[in-house]
């Protein structure tokens, strides 16, 4: 005795979600089956429009509907100042804190090699071309001061100096090991206007 | 600065999965954008093929796919003897001991007054109905052994015998508070073989 093939199915699906076990994508199956069909059905077309228009900006990396988003295309920023971020969530939580009206990069990612994240994983290419198109004058390093977030942001500044950049990274305002997108604002537009050269 | 339109309204349609909440659902929509679009897709194409054709056998209130489930028409099995559990995950339980083979009827939840779950939301009236056929002689109440699997059972029992019906209750081989979807086999089994009448 199973469940419908359909439903079976579901369960399966439901695993590609980060997080979700055999246990919970079968609770959600269920529940979604018999108390949120109109929920379900929201999802599935969300997901195929999501899949159908969303892609990543060719300059900054950042999710985007557009070939180029944006931020990137507007007159008003700073064209000169590069800041690199680990994720979209962290680029949003610089924009709060008003601090800052440079260009970003979205690593989309962190060095990570127990995870079997590597410089490939985290658009490198995209970056070093980025970064060199004549018109940014200051990278600014601004990933998480965890351990990943750190020797990511080694890795990638030894690349962009050897290649003559100037480069800075965030102060560490923030506490050992925080992450930026749990920080509150004022402590991460500190970190923000005190970035150091890295030497 | 925001997400793209797509995005947010994948992370809000995402949030109508049980205990998905803001954080979690946009952890899932980047990794789904970002690392497992086929996974994205498949998912979308089973929530569409499940919710087409997975809906409740007439008899029993099962999943299934067709009007009445394969178990319901089955002639090897005991159409005598009713079986009421909560979810169809109890059923597979029950059936996976090889101790019982009679009838079904699935609740698709229990009484739970504080969740707002009553009499109208676990089918009764369907059950009343399937219980009546004059084929069934003994239903047998085999919900959790939780506080609103109790109530359940003793709710549906006081209306069965209102209707001439002979009601047991499978025995409390499971630990107070136990769920029969987490017991081992031989429990179970025994519990359904010992179960009682209920006075
Ligand atoms: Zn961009
Ligand atoms: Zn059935």
């Amino acid at each position: 005795m199973r469940n419908p093939p359909a439903l079976e199915q579901l369960v399966e699906a439901l695993r590609c979600l980060p997080g979700v076990g055999p246990k919970s994508a079968l609770r959600m199956a269920y529940y979604l089956l018999q108390r949120d069909r109109k929920g379900a059905g929201l999802l599935a077309q969300s997901l195929d429009q999501a899949l159908q228009v969303v892609s990543h900006c060719g300059l900054c990396n950042n999710f985007s509907e557009q070939e180029v988003c944006p931020l990137c295309t507007s007159p008003a920023r700073d064209h000169s100042l590069l800041c690199i971020v680990e994720m979209p969530s962290d680029l949003m939580m610089l924009e709060q804190t008003q601090s800052y009206n440079g260009m970003y990069f979205v690593l989309m990612g962190r060095l990570s090699p127990l995870d079997g994240i590597g410089p490939r994983d985290i658009h490198l290419d995209k970056l070093l071309k980025r970064a060199q198109d004549g018109e940014v004058e200051e990278v600014i390093l601004a990933t998480n001061y965890t351990v990943e977030g750190e020797a990511t942001a080694h890795y990638v500044s030894e690349l962009l100096r050897a290649r003559g950049l100037k480069v800075s990274r965030i102060a560490r305002g923030l506490p050992m090991g925080g992450e930026i997108e749990h920080v509150d604002s004022g402590t991460l537009a500190q970190a923000m206007l005190e970035r150091r050269n890295v030497r």
